[in-house]
């Protein structure tokens, strides 16, 4: 679905983020984070997709569900942030259903951490170009996924690093929290691909015209 | 393509605006005002719809044209801000493109103003609830839209008077300016058409929930 020159055969840079209408795709505090997370991650709950990446049955295998699987296949490797990393580290488990090397941006180092599954966290403190780099490298032909923070999504569109917006929007307007798209520069974009669900949750990519 | 109750045959309001990926509108200052005029709805200038709205021929007949004829077709009444009104009058002509009464919320009174087409302008300074009375008698079974300035579109929805909101998004980020949705409080929607089309605008049509 996604045009791509016949030559081009590296991996992808994709800011992959669920928002609502009006562009909220996280709390700005703690005491919001979670009304934000089931506003804008709510429809993904229930997917049979995302079911199966947890190792579980059933959910509904539907238009959305389908749009999750099929971003999900063109994943070779992810860049986290930091912050995300350390709220999530104990919750995503032994088995972490990243499945792909993940590179966590910081400032901290650490030493490399291999889990099952394909999983490994590897911890970048030389930046959002190297963190980008080490992905690719490790992405091979496959595309490279930012799903969060937003801080590191922000880092990567700022340095020009980003070759796709793959956007969820969730049909609800939020009216405060914090935007993925707030005082950016210009970025033109060409629109590959839109597509519908009953949920109404309205999943649209764009190519980063440079 | 709209659902509505059968029984429902009084008008919707309807919010119609065009804005980037980030949900800019406007811009925040006159020296940014055309840039982001041409960015968000360029989109509508070679149309076959917008230019017999003209009275020009020719232009394209796309989903983009028909998407803004299905839209014009339905609306029976506007309402438009004071700055917006002192901004167009002289461009707007003898015969403007309205072709439907016109209320314009101002704090200042003045006479109604007939022109040519059926378009008329009356002044209403008791308040946006009162505007939208006066449109919505005046527009019939018909709606009523509201698609500038932000201002009058920001109060109808701070009044829940908004029935609809009806975005068309262009691919292009722009990074600053205004948005519509800025600081509102929560507002559920339900999404009730999708759009796109080759120009990589994305149509989409949304249901207040009550």
């Amino acid at each position: 679905m996604i045009r791509r020159k016949e030559t081009d055969m590296s991996s992808n840079v994709i800011v992959g983020l669920s928002t609502s209408l009006d562009g909220i795709a996280s709390g700005e505090s703690e005491a919001d984070f979670w009304d934000v997370h089931n506003a804008v991650l709510g429809w993904v709950f229930e997917l049979a997709s995302w079911r199966a990446e947890q190792g579980m049955d059933g959910g509904e295998d539907n238009e959305d569900s389908r749009v999750w699987a099929r971003q999900n296949e063109r994943i070779g490797a992810q860049i986290v942030g930091r912050r995300m990393f350390d709220f999530g580290y104990e919750p995503w488990g032994d088995n972490p259903t990243f499945h792909a090397p993940v590179f966590v941006l910081t400032n901290r180092p650490s030493e490399r951490i291999d889990k099952q599954g394909g999983t490994s966290y590897t911890f970048v403190t030389e930046g959002i170009a190297a963190a980008v780099e080490q992905a690719k490298a490790a992405a091979g032909e496959q595309d490279v996924l930012i799903a969060g923070g937003l801080s590191v999504a922000q880092q990567a569109l700022a340095a020009e690093l980003v070759d796709e917006l793959s956007m969820h929007v969730s049909p609800v307007v939020l009216g405060q929290g914090a935007r993925l798209l707030d005082d950016t520069g210009r970025i033109d974009l060409r629109q590959v691909s839109l597509t519908s669900s009953p949920s109404g949750v309205t999943h649209v990519r764009y190519e980063v015209v440079r």
